[in-house]
């Protein structure tokens, strides 16, 4: 893909942690494109100036422009807004467009009811990096290197436009994995959401029992295991509400596994917990 | 506590990665005592040997031995077997004897039941260290440095044994913090039996749906949000035996909260759920 031409021109909505990484690291990669954001937080717009990460003030107008990526990095349900807003000030023809959000259908969705013109030009990506620290200020270039993207073509995009997101990624130093924004729903409903779900309400339930005392006696790793409850807020409310059916079904298979523990624990059934734990450990200990 | 005389000789019952870890950083500090290691793994015991842990063979005899500490790192039910096996040839007096065990009350109702003798120089201690890698090749001099040591005074206990104990953590690098042995089990229950089981389940539950693509998709959190369930199923399969009601009501706890999340994202409940995530951030990030 090394022939692929570079894109002149990238938009970014949204300048949090994501948007303003991206932003970073094609600074720091002296990419060739001309860099705009989209923000509708007016001092993180001017902070972005400041910083030489974008080139516009408070007023972008692209509608002259080539060659064109734009890039969401919103929270899932202010995509729709975000789209609606930026439309009007982009070209009619010659852009690709991506996005980095976690929930995928949702997505598909709303481009196929409400934005079907643009939907074959809409490459869905996911990178499969991030922080419980959000924001601008916590933006860092290294947050996509050796990092997977998750990419989900569907049936209206052609190839040339998935190869283009896929090299953007590359340059951003992330490797692709190609995935159904279906298989990416279900998927990530488990091995993302579900975990967070977890670390919420574990949080949760233990400020409840022990208040102040919580960490008073942990020797860190109760602080790695609750890390992600530390995540923004208005952008995990947005994915469990975007993706609520896959994630109530795995918050169901995980309160199965629990309560077949939780028996075993009751029935102080020793030999069955030690099965229990042997058959998890070498599960782990052989996909890791 | 600086003029506290050091233990002339130091047994250490169990050549795990606690027992193996104390051994080691003694050998590193140039500790002054003899040290001795009880080990039913012959192979471990050999393995001890060579590296210069211990000076024993398989046959200790400490019947004429002065000022001794024995401190025990075998799994918590494997306790009384090997004080039984250990007693007999230990000397009758001067003993400190104390333990690295992640539940107390089983080992202090053992002790009160069974060796009311020794009780009272039995110092219930806890470091806060370890790791999902298990026995002595794992085992590092590193382990404690830097570490709490929950140390569990009981009313049979006599100060100079506490400070004893106290002062031979605080070489290997850990500082002590004192808590009673039922504060400790209903404390650790939350904070550290339970992510254990929430661990095991979410893997279990994983495995169930995803199979081999468990990790597939993984940007490296996942790894670290289920390392915990690669521990060793012996150990905690003890644990979880021994401290079981305190577990069983924390896992309740963890259920109720578990579940009042799962019926704000049922209903989609955008403002509550906001609610929910900000208050854990909160007091998280105050706490951390």
């Amino acid at each position: 893909m090394s022939n692929i031409k570079e894109f002149e021109n990238v938009l970014i909505v949204g300048l949090g942690l994501i948007g303003g990484s991206i932003a970073k690291k094609i600074k720091d990669i002296d990419y060739s494109a001309n860099v705009y954001g989209f923000e509708k937080n007016q001092e993180i717009l001017k902070e972005a100036k400041k910083k030489g990460l974008i080139t516009n003030g408070k007023v972008v107008d692209l509608k002259d422009s080539k060659n064109l990526l734009v890039i969401f990095c919103v929270p899932v349900l202010s995509f729709r807004p975000a789209l609606n807003s930026v439309k009007k000030f982009l070209p009619s023809q010659n852009i690709v467009f991506t996005d980095t959000l976690s929930a995928k259908t949702e997505i598909f969705n709303t481009l196929s009811n409400e934005f079907n013109g643009i939907l074959g030009n809409f490459v869905l990506s996911h990178p499969i990096a991030g922080s419980e620290k959000s924001s601008l200020y916590n933006s860092k270039k290294s947050l996509f290197e050796n990092q997977v993207v998750v990419i989900s073509p569907h049936e209206k995009n052609n190839q040339e436009d998935i190869d283009k997101v896929i090299n953007f990624w590359g340059l951003l130093g992330s490797s692709s994995k190609i995935l159904s924004y279906k298989d990416h729903d279900f998927l990530f409903s488990k091995t993302s959401h579900l975990p967070h779900v977890i670390s919420y309400s574990l949080t949760e339930s233990l400020f409840k029992s022990l208040g102040e005392r919580t960490f008073d006696f942990s020797g860190g790793s109760l602080e790695d295991y609750t890390r992600i409850a530390s995540s923004d807020p208005l952008m995990w409310k947005d994915i469990l509400i975007s993706n609520h059916q896959n994630i109530l079904d795995s918050i169901e298979d995980f309160e199965e596994s629990l309560a077949s523990l939780k028996d075993l624990i009751k029935n102080k059934d020793e030999k069955a917990l030690v099965d229990y734990f042997n058959k998890v450990k070498i599960l782990r200990d052989n996909s890791v």
